[in-house]
């Protein structure tokens, strides 16, 4: 059950949502007898989005929702025997179709729980099996974690503006497409959104809605006076009037008239929202009139194209703001709409069952990719989290020692003892199938905000952020570099390992 | 049928994918007896995306899909009914829960057709039916349409820059969600895009779909010449070689050997493909080698964060690049990732049966609304489009001069006969009812070729467009003009008619 679906509707083949060069090559594979080849697949990120100095991992579940799913329905087949090539004919013969209608999934996949604080370069998910199955799975999986990953942590960034008062996320009518909508809800409340204006998000997920009126309720009626009094008639316990219709301030009097009201019929007004003009003005403005109105506890709810600086900006001027809506700049992630996370192969079994380390090169270092069968491992003290180490299975571990920097390799960070380590990536997936509990979305965003706490604070901050220690096992960096040394030997420049 | 699913599937309730305060005002609208009192709600953006000249309206037959399946199933219901207030009660009564069950669209929608080009201000739909049912569509109308007008914009912007060259829309990775991919893939299409790699949207949509390999596929193998090899035996219909895994020159010249060899045996090298590096230097280089080889029909296909810009760049240098792969860029309009699309109330109908228009006033002129019932005139010349006007179908027409500009009311425009106009808003659907014949994907995206023809090259430029002229028909400018001092007079400051 992915995303895009209402959940215990039947689900449609998502088998096709993928990029035809993955069908292809799945083609390849099989003619050359490869299809079952052992292989193992990264998905990563190289820099955490928006500048910032981490992300959030999140999308794991709709990901195992697509993974279970997982097959070719006879209608996907039937498309596919409609593409051709450069000659007029199929592009596949039959025989593949069979092969595809039998296909099951029987990978296995390690991946960070979602609402892991991840870095640039560690695997967020891990996918190991039959090449042309690990193929297949590249582009849908990029597609759901990229998303919510991206959106996890911009919430995460804009919650950390509010310092701790309620954002609700508002994002829908801006959003890109259904589902772009329903999983920038999910991912922002894994973030730390309190709730979303998107009722059915509420629905699917849990997540608490929020919601009140519109200018097109104040405009429906003849008087400002009118349409607050009709709204708090119909519905006396959710009170939240929107006051900048007309004029902002006048607006917050009348709420004061209606709270007064309500509350001699035994209801209490939550608050008003402020949707324009210069909120902190208007927000000391308008606690100034609820508060000699006797409403000290009304919440002020501001909305208008909020992002994490102008919360901070907004904060610093000391705007009196209870309740953040935050909309477009959050649920399209406005600054940065895109984590270009990638997945890319790190080894290959050989016919005698031997693993093979692979290289993407790159004239980047960091566009390099990392070989080997990779596993994260983090070191804790007792003040939080010191750093991070990516090994590789396949090969030893130094625990004392990470390089940390590609480029200079003699920038080794020696990690301080006691330490507590465990490994990021756990078992999801076993030969295809589910292995990894669900875990309700309470705990996911439990675990996102405990870490948040667990990071130093300069590593948190927008500008310029202190950059957290991630590095490879030693051992794992001087194969990595001797594949590179390797590779650049013209003399062995097409063949990665020389 | 809406995107997020694939078609021919049972529809999941879409009822719940809107904002919680429409259902609240809903609920206030039944509690005031008013659920059925006519009103008239406007979608439109103000200014075009991109700081272009123009957009491409497109998301019309998904928003006709949901639509047409809108209705509250019991277990939307069943939710709605575990919603509370802040006195831990029930926000809704019961009696309200059966007046949704018992709901179906009663509403009339014009809309322009997808593919129009439309400017800021100008309606892209028009709701008009009971005010309740308008108000619940908002949200979801607003999804749709605004991320397929924003990504059908930005394709025929890239395609412009490609000045005739393919375009090959390849965004699905790192796209905002499942329904993000397949939405963008749609509205590239009508946007201009040939094709997508996008095997979903393929078979959704009829869009072509286009794809090879990837640089997995070279990097399973011990050498690139292997890799190619191999390829082109599996599927010689289909070889575009992706020659940049280690040296991009040594990769055209591999791909030229086995081009030679796929022509010996009756087939024809479609291509190859530059990933990254200087694009301008490799394709002037590649075209040499594949020239020199004997391949001078082979395409050049070249991918790595292209958009707009970056294509008119590399065309001014004289880039030898015959495809165009543009993915992030254009999926996810990475520049400006949202068109900030509204959804206002135009007028209202009295208990007599009189329609009052109704305004939003607002600091900015931009942000005021326009009041009425809207409808577009477009006028054309022989030498294509010359200037709309917005106006109230309530209200007189002089069809001899509309008021260009709000800020300055003598700025009008005369429109030079002899003239052709139409109207752009047609009608979709008359009480709940689809009406309008749906139309295939081809005809929209022709309907979008041809509009941007007879649009000044002048409007269609990325620097500084020219601005094409839209105005309010006089009677309407006058009557809004009212309407704006009337509100800003103290004395009847809450009653925008004064």
């Amino acid at each position: 059950m992915t995303n895009a679906m209402p959940q215990n509707m039947p689900h449609p083949s998502l088998a096709l949502l993928t990029d035809l060069y993955q069908l292809t090559m799945a083609y390849g594979y099989w003619k050359q007898g490869r299809a079952d080849q052992p292989a193992v697949f990264h998905l990563f990120f190289r820099k955490p989005p928006f500048q910032g100095g981490y992300a959030i991992a999140a999308g794991l579940a709709p990901a195992i929702d697509y993974l279970s799913a997982f097959r070719f329905e006879p209608d996907d087949i039937a498309y596919l025997a409609t593409l051709v090539g450069n000659d007029g004919q199929s592009l596949f013969e039959p025989r593949f179709f069979d092969y595809l209608a039998e296909l099951r999934l029987a990978c296995d996949v390690d991946a960070m729980p979602e609402g892991t604080v991840a870095f640039g370069q560690e695997p967020l998910l891990r996918v190991r099996g039959p090449i042309l199955q690990c193929q297949l799975l590249e582009t849908a999986l990029l597609n759901i974690v990229n998303f919510q990953t991206l959106i996890a942590t911009k919430a995460a960034r804009v919650c950390q503006a509010a310092a701790g008062d309620p954002v609700v996320e508002f994002g829908l009518r801006r959003a890109q497409g259904i589902d772009g909508g329903l999983s920038a809800s999910r991912a922002a409340y894994i973030g730390g959104c309190a709730a979303t204006s998107n009722v059915l998000a509420g629905k699917l997920y849990g997540i608490p809605v929020k919601g009140t009126h519109a200018h097109s309720w104040v405009m429906s009626f003849d008087t400002e006076a009118e349409a607050f009094a009709s709204y708090a008639e119909a519905m006396p316990n959710n009170c939240v009037f929107l006051v900048d219709t007309y004029d902002t301030l006048e607006g917050v009097r009348r709420a004061v008239e209606i709270g007064i009201k309500l509350r001699s019929e035994g209801h209490e007004l939550v608050g008003v929202r402020l949707d324009s003009g210069d909120l902190a003005y208007l927000s000391i403005e308008a606690r100034k009139i609820l508060d000699a109105g006797g409403f000290s506890q009304a919440q002020i709810l501001a909305s208008n194209d909020l992002d994490e600086r102008i919360i901070e900006n907004l904060k610093a001027q000391g705007a009196k703001i209870s309740v953040w809506g935050v909309g477009t700049k959050l649920a399209t992630a406005y600054d940065q709409p895109a984590l270009g996370g990638v997945y890319k192969l790190g080894a290959v079994q050989n016919e005698e069952g031997e693993w093979a380390p692979r290289l993407k090169l790159s004239e980047q270092v960091v566009k390099t990719s990392i070989p080997g069968i990779l596993q994260v491992r983090r070191y804790e003290t007792t003040d939080g989290m010191t750093g991070d180490m990516i090994y590789d299975e396949l090969g030893g571990v130094d625990p004392r020692q990470i390089v940390v920097d590609a480029k200079d390799p003699t920038r080794r960070k020696s990690m301080p003892a006691p330490l507590v380590s465990r490994d990021l990536l756990t078992p999801v997936i076993r030969g295809g199938r589910v292995v990894a509990e669900s875990e309700p979305l309470e705990v996911v965003r439990e675990r996102a905000r405990g870490e948040l706490q667990r990071l130093h604070p300069t590593i948190r901050r927008f500008m310029n952020p202190h950059e957290y220690p991630v590095g490879l096992d030693v051992g794992l960096h001087e194969c990595r570099d001797a594949m590179i040394q390797a590779a650049r030997d013209p003399q062995v420049a097409a063949t990665p390992e020389g």
